[in-house]
């Protein structure tokens, strides 16, 4: 891989006041890590023509390869192309192209072109142009006297596209290689401990790279090689993986799936299954999770959110002796409430949370207890959770878990499916 | 108000990568925006004393303030401390409070506290201590030869509440000034048109300032004034916010209520009202939200997520005929649902969603068009959304989107409740 050192330079008043989270500088400094291309440094200046050239020259002095992002509006105050031109000496030229597209652009969403926007088609000479199917500003680099300038547009949905479909391949054009990447996915083990299990991988390794990313309530290990072409890097990557799944492999839930409920939600469609969901502290957050993941409807069709003892037993025919004899917060009321919303819905596997999401004790039970139950004929199972953590947001941090924790449990569940298929339904 | 200039660097090499977003910045930098400060600049650098030196050295050049956040941890590469004392020439000296701090903190964690963590109660001669009552590492200000620098904490959920408690009243404590704020709430109005209704008073009001802050399918505007007390403030305010809800006053739903979910509860509470959610499309997203609020559950015991056509006729009493002549996605199923939820519950307003979150068209029926419904005796309605947006996460837009508008119906008719609180229940 190449060792180049880059930085980011984002313009923008509106992100020096705080108006909006600079998600850019996380985005593009993830993807340059990937390439193997080291960032020092991260600047953020306003829309001004003079602190731009500082930081520019300063960025230069010490960095081969410059993004930037924003700055290639219409208005008056859009100066990315013009300072950096000027900087590289070079002149703004109409690309007819970039033209063409802005007009297109405009008559799709059949909205009248503001004179303002062929500023935007106005490009640096020689420049490589990035085409932005997302917006009417096209991005571009300069490449000259070993130095490196990238523009691009500031918004994300418009800048991150951009930059995974022409800047990477414009980053390796000259290595002639590709970037691969595959996402293993843990679940039930903490990152420091992950990190200690695969320490020596995560220092070795330079080709594929193993990198950890901390999510809430779980770990992400991204694996990426750099190769000739793809079949290169999957082979260079295979042995890793295999590596990783040897050393941590009881915590992997998935390769390349996303999150929890995509996992759930395709190992149920595997196998056959239907679920269904009875929720009291999580308030329906197992279910929102679930029907986030397109087509879980053939799989999904019932959850119900119990928050009183009433409906527990209204709905679920939770017991009033369960109810008195243990509370609501307890194994026996999970139990229940899971085989209550498999019956109800006819589903194969029933998954039901109940706990204290806080901010008090209540009844008895301490702040964080939580019981999740799944119910189906070839497994039943209670879980407790005893969430002890600080937080600004406990309340959302242990609906969050909680919830995380019903859909590894379903997950795990509809894996141990004995049966086929063919048979299920 | 002082016309001071800050600068923000941001320390962490976990934000070069682009692990983590850097959302201290937008934080810090909307707080300073509020006191008046004005910021030109924000850099992040990561754990190098050598570059942290440099940027401090810049910072200091251009800027009266210089806040860092992160590199105040226990371990060896954590020198925010050291290299911003060694620039003012002073020494680091053991605070005993602070260190009495950290050994509580960790006797009440019941953890042994790590030799590591005492560096963390090493303060710089004659600095400002700020107390950290959410992590290990108290935070820290120096004022010398007009300049001050303040080092923070890097985890926001520190970081975040230490700037509002102890680093706000220390920019102020000179000017004996306080600030206070006022969050005024509105939906149903996007943010450019508010923003031309209150264009000239955000224009010109200076103190108190009137800034709008856009958030997902709603905007808050931020009456803040600064004063000499709390009082003062309070009479400075309250004919700007009279005149903002003369301008806009339909589409305002709070004044400092946080959000949808929680004005709507309010409501309730205040009404002696409960309510019971029937929810397709949206999958739990509205019961979630509902169930965010500490407290909810007196006003609110029963929620389904009747994600079939089976389950809408099965837990709701849809009729069938109504399925077949309408489909799951029309406004006679919505006010089905909303019907059969209220009386599932024995509830006072029924809220029901139904609609195509996409990515598909579903018989018939477009991505994004959604039937939300209320009902009680006082007031039914459906009501229909047509959400045409582009958008990286489309559906879960889509299906945040609709949940705001089933909890702004909620809202609104509890709050046209006729009957009083003590014969509601």
């Amino acid at each position: 891989m190449t060792t180049k050192t880059a930085e980011i330079i984002c313009i923008g008043t509106e992100i020096l006041m705080g108006d909006i989270v600079n998600t850019n500088a996380a985005y593009i400094a993830k993807e340059l890590t990937n390439l193997g291309i080291t960032m020092y440094h991260q600047t953020v200046v306003g829309d001004n023509p003079k602190r731009l050239k500082e930081s520019l020259e300063l960025a230069f002095s010490r960095s081969d390869v410059v993004i930037t992002t924003g700055g290639l509006g219409p208005t008056y105050d859009d100066l990315s192309k013009e300072t950096i031109a000027a900087y590289f000496g070079r002149k703004l030229k109409m690309d007819e192209e970039s033209l063409q597209s802005i007009v297109e652009y405009h008559q799709k969403l059949d909205i009248p072109m503001p004179e303002n926007n062929k500023k935007q088609a106005m490009m640096p000479e020689g420049a490589t142009i990035f085409p932005n199917p997302n917006g009417t500003a096209p991005g571009c680099a300069i490449e000259q006297d070993e130095k490196t300038a990238i523009m691009l547009p500031g918004p994300p949905r418009e800048m991150a596209p951009m930059f995974d479909h022409f800047v990477v391949p414009f980053l390796l054009k000259n290595s002639g290689k590709v970037l691969l990447s595959h996402n293993l996915h843990f679940y039930g083990i903490g990152e420091s401990l992950l990190e200690t299990k695969l320490h020596e991988l995560m220092e070795k390794s330079l080709n594929p790279t193993v990198a950890p990313y901390a999510k809430t309530g779980e770990v992400m290990v991204r694996v990426s090689a750099m190769a000739r072409d793809a079949e290169e890097a999957e082979r260079m990557m295979e042995p890793v993986i295999r590596q990783i799944e040897e050393t941590a492999g009881e915590f992997l839930y998935g390769i390349d799936v996303g999150d929890l409920q995509t996992a759930a939600v395709r190992m149920l469609k595997t196998k056959g299954l239907e679920a269904a969901t009875a929720e009291s502290c999580t308030g329906g957050y197992v279910s929102k999770r679930l029907t986030d993941v397109n087509g879980s409807s053939s799989v999904f069709q019932c959850g119900v959110c119990t928050y009183s003892n009433e409906m527990k037993r209204q709905l679920l025919g939770v017991k009033e002796f369960t109810l008195q004899q243990y509370s609501a917060v307890s194994p026996q009321t999970a139990a229940e409430m899971a085989a209550g919303v498999r019956k109800l819905s006819g589903g194969d596997i029933g998954v039901a949370v109940t706990g204290n999401a806080g901010p008090e004790p209540s009844e008895g039970k301490p702040v964080g207890l939580v019981y999740i139950a799944v119910d189906s004929d070839w497994h039943k199972e209670v879980f407790e959770m005893n969430i002890d953590r600080r937080d600004e947001n406990l309340r959302e941090l242990i609906r969050y878990l909680a919830s995380s924790r019903a859909l590894y449990l379903l997950l795990k569940t509809a894996e141990e499916y004995p049966g086929n298929s063919e048979a299920a339904k």
